[in-house]
């Protein structure tokens, strides 16, 4: 009987390979060795190199490895894809499905670009796919969309889903200089070697895509999301946003209209009010919030990256797997099922303009004058004294108007003789209305 | 072929019957059958004197009955109760789950007095119970613990769950009067006719109890939760608290230690950092958040009362339901499960005490004598200079104490004669370290 015992108790685990063991692989693997044995069973760690990564604390009778095609050809029920990067990820995933295998995975960029064909594979062979770790790191914010949220129509979803870019403009606030404040970031971990996909705009465009397909139901390629650096941004425009009761973060968000319509969504740096969920994050907090027709705006705090944080996301997927085992439903019901959407990044906002001139009469004459012409209006003209005129910072504030139709304006603007430097152009983020 | 398609579509839906038409009721209904209708058939609504309840919009083929025993006999697939209240609403539901038909419900009094026995009906008849809108109207929580961080082990979970408190100590930060902010609240809406469950915290503890369930995995009963009134709250108290770079909320929290230790649970206003979750909501937002082991605080935000967002979490489980029709896993699995713990209020924490006293001197050295002897240390003393001598408040912060304690000091002080008023003690409530 004891050993009958111990036979079942053995067959009933379910055996799990983490593919890529770094700092989300090696909290995975903890999180299951000490948290969830009973349920899960590690049986292989594959790693370039992996000799250099072996760790005491992993069970003996784990495998670890360098070849690939031995945890592929193995008896394993769950993949967990944490190498990060299109290739050779995607093969790995595609390979482990095709299987019948379930992946789980935090890979954003696998996922926004290939979430539709990867979601279609494991339907196909009867395989699970789960994500959650791909966005927003410890916050289950794409289980609470797709259940806790089903029942509603949501409109918009945005994010502040950076956390380089959350840190560099939270110490400017303080008064930091960019360069200083992204120097602090990189000797502190918070910004990689080249932290160009962060301050650009390109990483919050992944999570953004994964968040429409979820929150929105409709797939866009997040290489089709214009994005706009958060570089031009200097300690000025925060103490100006300051005046207007705002601050700035890098924001990501995806509007979805009639399904005919081009997806609304875009990365910007933006001016958001102190009252907003989105002004509330510093350092390496993420937020994000959705907009229902019935429930109104909900949001969604918590730690964005670190291995802990990401490494529930991961082993909640899991074990949601595990929890439905071979029944249909354990994958995203609503995420990458449908057709490709086209991407529109037409908004409308009202908008923070930073003008740098060299000081003459006239200026605002002929900056009201480009503004007229394409039906824009102006809210507010803003200038701190004591600033130098060969260098005369001014802020003007606009009434709400299309991207599309300011950028028209701000190219006649441009052309003007007066700037010092490039005039920096904010988008004012508001709720819907 | 047309036929036959028709007769598979009717026959899959999924039928629901409505107990109770009032605001969340007729939101509710109006989601089914303005969006759902696919999916879901509404076939019943009951409601006392069920004839002045009447809408137009509602489906001619449904049953109006003020006779709860036709609904009970029918061929129904879900009951969504939204009555509350714990009679007649416990035995209806009770008489649902007997009969294997699965229940949603909105009624916090009922889930948190007995979900045990609820849950424990449900899965012997096999039927679901769920209730997401029991607890923070339109928020997502419960779906987003049990489900998105099940990987976590979690260690504390509290709110701002109670709209009424939330906006008297909203309106009060701004220099309303305690009185002036609840007639304003009655006025709005935002409080009932008799609002004192809202006022004392006994609202927040049926709702901390169900979170506590559902994030502990500890079922506590209600009635054991301590609670402090806000109405001892006055605007100096908000004042000062502004000064300690905090604000006051109503908090409910409850805190899990080794299974066999009580669980801590408490309502009490409190002061709240104003970098903490907690102290960012106004007017009827709620708040809940969580702190797991792994994950760090993870924080919820949304509507936390209102017809439509409360109807979003229900239609939600009802989905849910559907979603996994006959398969086990559509309840919560960890909410109600173990047996009933205890539970005790002997936290710690840092204190504010404001006095209200007739000034002469020795007060401070008295005061100082009394904290002395029960080993907390005071942190500050604080004083706005020109107020009467003959009503002179005056705050001490005090130290990381236990809240026993901090009652026998205080027992001791109120004996002092020097008191105008009962002097008011709030914990600070900070971040799990």
């Amino acid at each position: 009987m004891a050993f009958l015992f111990v036979e079942s108790t053995v067959s009933e685990k379910v055996r799990v390979a983490i593919l890529g063991f770094g700092t989300v692989g090696q909290s995975v693997a903890r999180l299951v060795v000490e948290r969830h044995a009973e349920t899960l069973q590690l049986t292989h760690v594959y790693n370039r190199d992996v000799a250099r990564k072996r760790v005491p604390w992993v069970p003996a009778e784990v495998t670890w490895t360098e070849a690939i095609d031995e945890v592929l050809a193995a008896r394993v029920d769950l993949v967990v894809e944490l190498i990060g990067g299109l290739d050779p990820a995607r093969e790995y995933v595609t390979r482990a499905l095709e299987r019948g295998v379930s992946v789980v995975t935090a890979n954003k960029q696998l996922i926004a670009r290939h979430g539709a064909e990867l979601m279609a594979l494991s339907t196909r062979h009867g395989g699970h796919l789960r994500f959650e770790g791909s966005v927003a790191g410890g916050i289950p914010v794409l289980r609470a969309i797709e259940d806790g949220l089903s029942a509603d129509r949501l409109v918009r979803v945005a994010g502040v889903v950076n956390g380089t870019s959350t840190y560099i403009l939270s110490r400017m606030e303080e008064g930091a200089t960019f360069v200083d404040a992204l120097a602090d970031a990189r000797a502190l971990g918070f910004a990689e070697a080249d932290p160009s996909d962060d301050l650009t705009g390109r990483d919050a465009a992944a999570k953004i895509a994964i968040l429409c397909a979820t929150a929105l139901e409709r797939t866009i390629c997040p290489a089709d999301i214009t994005c706009r650096s958060i570089e031009s941004i200097e300690p000025v425009d925060l103490r100006y946003a300051h005046e207007l009761d705002c601050t700035i973060r890098q924001v990501a968000w995806a509007e979805a209209g009639a399904a005919a319509e081009p997806v609304v969504a875009a990365v910007r740096p933006a001016l958001v009010s102190r009252k907003s969920p989105l002004s509330r994050v510093a350092g390496s907090q993420n937020v994000v919030t959705v907009q229902g027709e019935f429930g109104g705006e909900t949001a969604f705090f918590g730690k964005g990256a670190g291995g802990d944080a990401t490494a529930v996301a991961v082993v909640s997927d899991l074990l949601a797997i595990v929890g439905t085992s071979d029944r249909a439903g354990a994958e995203p019901r609503r995420a990458f099922r449908t057709a490709p959407s086209r991407v529109s990044a037409d908004y409308s906002a009202p908008h923070y303009v930073r003008f740098t001139v060299a000081d003459r009469p006239g200026i605002i004459a002929k900056v009201a004058e480009a503004f007229a012409k394409q039906d824009i209006s102006i809210n507010a003209v803003l200038q701190h004294p004591g600033m130098p005129a060969d260098r005369l910072p001014f802020v003007m504030t606009l009434e709400r108007c299309s991207e599309t139709r300011l950028d028209v304006a701000m190219t006649t603007i441009a052309r003007l003789d007066f700037h010092v430097q490039a005039p920096v152009v904010l988008p004012i983020f508001e709720p819907l209305v």
